[in-house]
């Protein structure tokens, strides 16, 4: 039998698994990326990882027939990272090649938000569908389009970067440094701006006893919380959230008209709170021909999305 | 040799070419569509039409491997139209299956828009690009996006309906009756509503005179080449148009990030003096790595984007 890793490769910490093409883990394992000693030693380290878990799994390291990684930064072709996000890793980096050249592998690797995308496409809350794009709102909004059985990784590994579509000309500023994107205004922190902007002026609401009046530690699901007990101020931010999610998506709709949106990330969680008036919302800003028989559903595979996504580049 | 027939079914003029895979036109045709004699009539007419080709090429007609057609309305599976932007042809219908019990031979379908971004990217002006976006400026915004070779066409057919994504929140109402649509600020009309609306209240610019006055009829073209002229008025005409442009293809770089962009329709034909401060304003809207490499040309296939891509099909 065949076998696959699969690797996260996050900031701070590096998830490995062991698994089959059905996505299934039989191994895993969490280990420091520890980026500071740089990229050759992480992949030498992280290739020790990978002979452990065949150990422990009883598996014999030549039935591993490929080795799949999500990275945060854009890469071209599945194998070159233009730049890390945070890591003092270098530009135009051939992290496949590096790879291959340790562990005798075949490697690819892919964009972490569209390896995830790829993982709900093939092993979650996507699967059968054709197509689907998954939207994470998180800090920011990150985002990955499947269709045709391939992800949309783009010429330079910038496919899916759907947290800076602009969609208010000249508006906010973003942590990208351009004007009006999508991010600025629906992600977890897009909101937290609204609603930090509005209790300054405002008080009297539930929310603001909620939290005790430590607007500096707000979080997204405080907001959340305060609407559910049917405080009117939060309500009025869940409805900008709706709003502005709506014309995001309705974007992605009308360009890519996928079978299926997977909505991840903290803001995900909001639930029906949130999905209700999106969905209503979509009505205005998507042509109705995308909305039929759409479905809009939550990511399924939280931490196991980026080792099971990161297998599906082999399936 | 193996042949094949591509079809750019028109609301009033049907164009029926009979090529190689290569793209090559060996005789081709126009009829009138004549839509009000009903589908099946429609497409016997063709059949005869795609007969006589062959005939007069010389060609044995068994070894026409396959007929390809673009359609003005959304179209699933290749196969199915949901319905037909105005012909009285009722809904999903399956002109796949009409058409191959007519013929015996092949057929596959798909929009008008899509078909032509396939013509550019294998025979035009993106032949060689592994990833390209057709972007149609007329009298509203088409689009096409090709990716990891073939179109996104939509779980419903609606892939690429870039004109009906949403730039500005409760902005302009556009022709499907949503508003703040890319089309109702980009398009050809989007451009001369614009002007509309300025000469109303000044008429002391070179445009004005060179019209003659006659507002109602004014054309882009006109505008385009008053700034030529040097007109001030127009000038500032088609700084607007560049920045809506630049915005709209700025979010198809962010959400896609291709190798190449096609503009095509009648506000392309401007040339530098749109694409120039095209160029630059995509800076404000694009993340940088999707400038990299970018390729921005204008469509070289013109009157044949439509068979060729329809043949496209099947390369």
């Amino acid at each position: 039998m065949d076998y696959y890793v699969g690797i996260d490769l996050g900031g701070t910490n590096t998830k490995i698994g062991l698994l089959n093409i059905e996505g299934d883990i039989l191994k895993s394992s969490i280990i420091k990326t520890l980026s500071s000693e740089g990229v050759d030693k992480t992949m030498e380290r992280i290739w020790g990882v990978i002979q452990e878990l065949a150990k422990e799994a009883n598996i014999n390291i030549k039935n591993v027939k490929g080795i799949g990684m999500g990275i945060p930064g854009p890469v071209e072709d599945q194998s070159i990272v233009a730049f890390f996000a945070n890591f003092p890793w270098g530009t135009n980096v051939n992290v496949k090649e590096k790879l291959e050249k340790i562990t005798g592998i075949e490697t690819k690797l892919d964009n972490d938000a569209n390896i995830i995308a790829l993982g709900e496409a093939k092993y979650g809350a996507a699967k059968g569908s054709k197509s689907s794009v998954t939207v994470a709102l998180g800090t920011g909004i990150g985002g990955g389009i499947y269709v045709n059985g391939m992800l949309v990784s783009g010429f330079k590994g910038a496919g899916g970067e759907i947290g800076h579509m602009k969609i208010v000309k000249d508006g906010r500023v973003c942590g990208c440094g351009q004007k009006g994107c999508f991010e600025a205004y629906a992600s977890a922190t897009g909101l937290i701006r609204e609603a930090v902007s509005r209790l300054t002026v405002n008080k009297q609401n539930l929310l603001y006893t909620m939290i005790e009046g430590n607007v500096a530690g707000l979080e997204a699901k405080d907001i959340f919380d305060a609407a559910k007990e049917g405080d009117i101020f939060s309500l009025d931010l869940v409805d900008y959230e709706a709003e502005y999610l709506a014309m995001g998506i309705a974007n992605i709709l009308n360009i890519i008209n996928p079978e299926t949106i997977v909505l991840g990330g903290g803001v995900a969680l909001a639930g029906d709170i949130l999905l209700d008036p999106l969905r209503k919302k979509l009505e205005k800003y998507a042509l109705p021909v995308t909305l039929e028989d759409l479905k809009i559903v939550q990511g399924i595979l939280g931490n196991e999305a980026g080792i099971k996504g990161a297998v599906g580049l082999f399936s």
